[in-house]
């Protein structure tokens, strides 16, 4: 079900036994299977998954390789519905944890937000990541290109960018190491700085070395038409041609609602054993937020093998009684005991 | 490009990046991701994917929760030969390890099968398991349900048996534990031992004391029609009406040709690393033959984890120069060189 406002209010004393922040890939994967554990889970979404970006998604089994991102979070959001989950488009302001249960406040709405505190026993942290993009003056001009031929991921999209002239966007020297990898790829890689920062003569010295070029003027707009790029022009008014680009200027971490918590992390990124379960036996962070790789087939896994792990753990301590036939046995059970104890 | 026994000859010369044994999820996943870092991979596929059995795979995020197993294959091998991967249907006898390079010998076609031999850097153990099934003399009334609502998968379709009559199908009284975690999507559950092995009083006992009904008379048929099947026919001709059944009988690994190579188990699964690397350097697996949850996803998800780690791997041994101006480039720099010195 989609809650709404309205009906978000409704929910207020309910305990999910799971609360998934994120509604990308991986907390749909992970509500899915947590609703055919027969578990109640409610994920919460504040829109614009990493994956929303992606117009072809060329690498995950299954579909053409000309699948839009939007397409794989829509068909798993219908399934996920179609499971009875419950969904809330909302924003995780922070998590308390109760002992027993997490206390998760929500804003909802942009203008005129109300706030919604909802608990569950569980917390799976599926918020993600957003890419920095090149900062120009006109931010639609970069929005124009992005997630098309102005690429964010290496290992996705170094295969469209092969035998082509390549821009690599860099917000800092060692961000730029990027277009060594690249370099496997394309030999035609012509490297930017936006002018922001200084390069050393050493690094200098090894893009010369493999033939790549250094371009350090501000940049004043990318060039292109229908979402392809085919350059940038500079600040001084000269043009750079350019078939593709990728941009490697380091990501935000969707991770401030657990500032309350103490988690360990590697970067931006939280820790996560083998099931995915972060340092607090009752988080799991899944998806682009965990230490890996980011790729949606993998955030679709990591979402699966956390909610089997939470399904096995509530099962154990609950014992065999969840389907609602299960329920009514038992509780008939218990009152005949009772009865017959009287 | 799909070989054939006269084409695959051909390739006896050649050294593969990476030979992949099978062509499921995982090896199809792998495959997809190798060719798309541009590295040279030959699928050996025997047929008979355990995905393929799958009717609908309720739980793989981006299809619709109809989709058959073997549309995911089918669109992940177009997907495969599209990226010029090369894929083989033929059986790996054995593998041995020359150091730098795997040896794989491969039967080719089933009626005067002919034997090839492949060169391969890496391999990648994506060979799998198949459920072992109850043996009636009749096998075909086995496969008549199987895959359908005769389930193997309690994670997959416990769903899917909530609040049924549900058989569940053992081999032996461990095997027979999944009845207790199939008690949490149903109350109704028959435990049959086909007459083929003895339950202990203890066993007995749980077993009545969660309501659970057992039947230890050998199976003449299953009974049903148009797969859905809806009882079983015992010995002595009596019935037992059933909604849905969980056969739980173990699995055949499909590792034999790993025989002259030592590796760590675990069970009859392949121990891995988090980048599914077996205790082998080159030798990685990935999918139901390696230790975890046998799922699509993520048998998928594996499949893009161990090839971005090889790609990682031949790219650093290698320097940046595998798009195919690139090795043009290096030959002729390599040439211009020589004639300087000269």
């Amino acid at each position: 079900m989609q809650l709404t406002r309205q009906t978000a209010n409704q929910r207020t004393d309910h305990v999910y036994d799971v609360l998934v922040v994120g509604g990308g890939a991986a907390g749909l994967s992970a509500g899915i299977y947590l609703q055919r554990s027969l578990l109640s889970t409610l994920i919460i979404d504040k829109g614009k998954a990493r994956s929303s970006w992606v117009q072809e998604l060329h690498n995950y089994l299954g579909l053409p390789p000309d699948t839009p991102g939007r397409e794989v979070l829509k068909q798993g959001k219908t399934h996920y519905l179609s499971l009875e989950g419950e969904h809330l488009n909302g924003y995780v302001e922070d998590v308390t944890d109760e002992g027993e249960t997490f206390a998760v406040r929500v804003r909802i709405g942009r203008t005129n937000p109300t706030y919604t505190v909802f608990r569950s026993r569980y917390l799976i942290a599926a918020s993600g990541i957003i890419d920095h993009l090149p900062q120009l003056n006109n931010m639609q001009n970069v929005f124009e290109y992005a997630g098309h031929n102005l690429h964010v991921c290496l290992i996705c999209d170094g295969y469209e960018m092969r035998d082509k002239r390549a821009g690599v966007f860099g917000s800092s020297e060692s961000s730029l190491e990027a277009a060594f990898p690249l370099g496997w790829f394309t030999p035609y890689i012509t490297v930017f700085t936006n002018g922001e920062f200084e390069v050393s003569s050493e690094f200098r010295h090894r893009l010369t070395q493999h033939g790549y070029r250094l371009v350090e003027q501000p940049i004043k707009q990318f060039l292109g038409e229908n979402h392809q790029m085919s350059g940038v022009e500079l600040a001084d008014g000269s043009i750079e041609e350019l078939d593709a680009g990728l941009v490697s200027m380091g990501s935000k971490y969707h991770a401030d609602y657990l500032k309350n918590i103490d988690l360990e992390y590697e970067g931006g990124n939280l820790i996560t054993d083998k099931v995915n379960r972060t340092s607090h036996p009752r988080i799991f962070a899944i998806g682009d937020l965990k230490v890996g790789m980011n790729q949606v087939v993998i955030a679709a896994a990591d979402g699966a093998i956390a909610a089997t792990q939470i399904w096995r753990e509530i099962r154990r301590r609950e014992g065999s009684r969840r389907s609602p036939i299960a329920i009514n046995q038992a509780k008939e059970r218990f009152n005949e005991a009772v009865l017959m104890k009287v």
